[in-house]
């Protein structure tokens, strides 16, 4: 028997429950907050991810990459951006700035496998193109943290870091770092934290810098640079959930200002989500058509969901709505009855209820256990009594004799979930 | 510049808005009709489809195969049903009987480029296996009926053409046909509109049938066959949607009773939906791990969205549902105010609530220009006033003063969208 691939995963009816619970959050949070829905192609021209990433960058190794039945280079895709930058290259004018968007897409990375990754994983990816206050920072930041929130987790749950890479960049300047040495610099900083304190200074000796002197200016922190951000997370009650942290440095070379990543209080798990401002970027991938300021992050749903399992608040949240419910079983307590009882399904569920039978003979009893096994909240029994029909509450077992004609009525004044 | 591949859909949120509008009607009908949703991998085995499809077959030659970082010969999903028999061979025995599962998937094939084809698609599946009755037949052909009459057509717009391969195969081999007779004598049937009598005829020599015998057939008809199907759909009222029509035969092998193709009744473009009954499928694709009879059918996206694009009843129906439209708009009057506009705006959005504002200082007039653009029912004014606010119904130019802490109890009253 063939098997699925590593990495990918099946969705059976409770897994898909459960990520369309997921996606369907995220979608109602970013409704709230004015953002709309964009998605691109799974597949892509592979020089649209070489562009974006330096030769030799971990994601052009994991990309899932070939050459289609026409001859052409093509990728799976790894990361939203690169598609992003393409359509609002072709349609910027279209739109009035800022421009709020976001996706929900399958992201394909081949990576090794270990806990927090997939080689198949859902993505949420928002963005904020053509405003570059810091106003728009907080509103993404704001937006990463009421995602968060939505399923349950509080600021005990999570923790925004929040960093700067402009600060950072003026601080490595100003000690007479060139391009090169701030990139090396960064990677240092990045890595201060999973990397012996001698490997380190080895790397940082061309830059004229020292561990010594990266958590020097760590500690310093940049007070400055976070004010404004901060200042309008606090207008929206949101602090608790922010912590300035110029440790985070983000490994990606395109960042220009205010970046952030966000974990879990107890570090058990990798990050679970993290962007920053790239204002220069969209002008790269599009050839210089179009130049917009943008921020944005990205929040995966494999870490995610691991969160969710280990913190209780979220777990309930979650199974409660999650719950299997139907609306309707009807029972066919007579066969000879069963166009009569397709009529009524039919009725059913035209007025949009969830509506199931037996689609072969069986027991009375049998019916009644298979409505309780769906989770329907009434059933309705045809049998010999017709037009007579049964409606009857399977909570309370609490019953009504009534008319077929005045079953469509009387089910619309129902509450039918209550 | 680098384009999009050709055959490749790019959703700028406009079309997304469309897109996700389709599955959710696609996923409000399954849901009234019992039907719980499953989802698989975009990636699998290639040997996957190698197994279910003979050795030449289009989808063989239209796939997205090729071998991956770790040497595994893999291969983009062209469909569901392998995937599915592969789920349900693994799991099988956690499920009640019949299984009635759906899903809406992204799939891909090399396709010629050509009207109602494309190389990445979306198409909603739905199955019913563990139950082989015609009950189950009428059950699938009316999700089919009722998925379209829910973007707004009616037996005007449409309709299901049903045929039988059991009837053909009693037929084909009462004349003496063995299998591979068989297989030619469908494969011709299933050209009868399209390839000229004479071609047909020569294909037809060895099996000892004329396209002559084939249309009296089908002229025949084989009521017998169709009857507790069409008794089924006549007791849901839906017989107008359906019409018997032998010369129906899919092309597919495996097909094992009932099977039909729905389409639009111009007869201007491909067929809308199409399926069938494939009894041994699941026992093959899974080893024998599970033997489940099974019917199911396949709609996609392109086809439906130009039949909806030329039927003016779905079309209106589609833009009414697509009209943007959003909640409250902030209006920040006096720039000193914008903490306390911050503190409204997430007010507005924890009540759930599709929030704006402007992320820098802008004008008045042109603020509330930005509200009617973004389909705003009301604006916020927060202005020198604070604590008092103007709270304005933006279609009837309406407006009343209150203090900022009786905001949220009004907008609570309020039917927003009325």
């Amino acid at each position: 028997m063939i098997q699925g691939l590593p990495g990918f995963r099946d969705f059976f009816p409770e897994d898909c429950a459960r990520r369309n619970h997921v996606v369907a959050t995220w979608r109602e949070v970013s409704r709230r907050y004015g953002f709309v829905e964009f998605d691109g192609p799974a597949l892509e021209s592979t020089d649209l991810y070489r562009k974006k990433n330096e030769a030799g960058a971990e994601i052009l190794e994991q990309l899932y990459s070939f050459t289609d039945r026409g001859g052409r280079e093509v990728a799976l895709r790894p990361e939203m951006t690169p598609t992003l930058a393409r359509m609002v290259a072709a349609r910027e004018k279209h739109y009035r700035k800022p421009m709020k968007w976001f996706c929900v897409s399958n992201f394909f990375r081949h990576e090794r496998q270990q806990k927090g990754r997939l080689r198949e994983f859902l993505q949420f990816n928002a963005d904020i193109l053509g405003e570059s206050s810091p106003q728009a920072d907080a509103e993404i930041i704001a937006l990463a943290i009421d995602l968060l929130r939505a399923f349950g987790f509080t600021a005990e749950h999570f923790v925004v870091r929040l960093s700067d890479r402009k600060a950072w960049m003026d601080f490595l300047q100003s000690r007479g770092c060139d391009e090169a040495a701030c990139r090396t610099a960064l990677a240092c900083a990045d890595k201060l934290e999973r990397e012996p304190e001698e490997k380190l200074n080895a790397k940082l000796a061309a830059t004229g810098l020292t561990v010594a002197d990266l958590k020097a200016f760590i500690a310093a922190g940049s007070p400055e640079a976070f004010a404004p951000v901060l200042e309008a997370l606090a207008a929206r009650g949101l602090t608790g959930f922010v912590q300035p942290d110029l440790s985070i440095v983000r490994g990606l070379a395109y960042y220009t200002g205010v970046v952030f990543e966000i974990f879990d209080r107890s570090k058990n798990l990798r990050a679970l989500a993290g962007g920053g401002r790239y204002d220069g970027l969209v002008k790269g991938l599009s050839d210089g058509a179009a130049d917009l300021p943008a921020i944005g992050f990205g929040m995966g749903d494999v870490v995610l969901g691991h969160l969710i399992d280990e913190t209780p608040a979220a777990a309930e949240k979650l199974q409660a709505a999650l719950a299997l419910t139907s609306d309707v079983f009807v029972v066919i307590a007579d066969e000879s009855r069963r166009a009569e009882a397709l009529q009524i399904v039919q009725t059913c569920r035209e007025l949009g209820l969830s509506t199931d039978f037996p689609l072969k003979s069986a027991k009375v009893g049998k019916q009644f256990q298979e409505a309780e096994n769906l989770g329907a909240t009434h059933a309705v029994v045809i049998g010999q009594e017709w037009p007579q029909i049964k409606l009857k509450h399977l909570a309370t077992r609490a019953e009504q004799t009534l008319d077929h004609a005045a079953l469509a009525p009387t089910l619309k004044t129902y509450k039918l979930h209550s």
